[in-house]
């Protein structure tokens, strides 16, 4: 059972595709203030560069993608813009020292996202997981490292409909849409 | 030169995939309480079956698209998903008949998307217009049928990013969040 369940998590890089094409764009992270990873199945941690341009085009990314595991970085010399490591989320986590963890999942606690961000706001490098899968839920390993499990909808809502409203959510919340229209 | 200007807003079914893909997720959608049509330059205008789902699948995305402009729907019988008409965008909003149109654009008028769509509150049958091109801007043609004209962001922001913003700001306004966790 455990190889089904982890099989439902796996194989879809059009889910991570779209979810970077909307944290990329995001005023949030022009500004540099989001930094993204993505931790997969196999553990192993993709760290985005804020300044890469993703490909638009699918095939285009998943050729990225391949580079990526084949050489540990694209470009593979130079500035990187993806960066590829054998790490679990445990490990990244020791690396990035957040001072909180939010996770959402429909079998975590009501909350709007609103109120959810608002938890956020006093912390100094808070760290929120999306999952990028298209069934299932987190594992109890994932849950261990987790401050807090929110459900923000009963339905299950796909990974870049959570992370581009959650990204949104947070620049609401510094007053970023007003900073950068007083420019 | 404008020709070459129309160029740039072709040819780019990505960006009406994401941006679908976005729309069609969303808990308003799934309240029935959004339609969404594609107009394209050729004056062809698709209705999206808020029931519609649509491939995650690029590829699959693109036949369905191309099945759309061979057959006027698809599928081609019973309860259509995506409906093909050749239609101007004024002859759509005649058909509508809505009581406001709002259009987003880096040369508008400075404004947060909050405000903007509370300004929608107050209309029954409210349009939105997004941009779904690549470059460049709204023609003078579709700017005339437009009441206010909006810059939520001195950058031009991805259609699909504006999208999931715009519908999530409206989900918030009418409080369909706590609605849909009290169930």
């Amino acid at each position: 059972m455990k190889t089904l369940a982890e099989n439902e998590k796996r194989g879809r890089p059009d889910i991570i595709h779209f979810a970077l094409l909307e944290a990329l764009g995001s005023p949030l992270n022009k500004e540099r203030l989001l930094q993204v990873y993505v931790h997969t199945l196999s553990d192993h941690v993709i760290k985005v560069n804020p300044e890469a341009r993703l490909p638009r085009n699918y095939s285009r990314f998943v050729g990225l993608m391949e580079q990526l595991f084949e050489f540990g970085k694209v470009p593979p010399s130079g500035q990187f813009l993806l960066e590829l490591k054998r790490q679990s989320l445990s490990q990244l986590l020791r690396e990035i020292k957040p001072d909180y963890v939010m996770a959402f999942s429909t079998k975590g606690v009501p909350n709007t996202l609103e109120e959810a961000v608002l938890k956020l706001s006093s912390r100094e490098r808070p760290v929120v997981l999306v999952g990028g899968f298209p069934h299932n839920h987190f594992s109890e390993v994932t849950l261990k490292l987790v401050n807090e499990l929110i459900c923000i909808d009963p339905d299950m809502l796909e990974t870049w409909t959570v992370t581009s409203r959650l990204i949104y959510e947070y620049e609401r919340l510094i007053s970023l849409p007003q900073k950068r229209l007083k420019g």
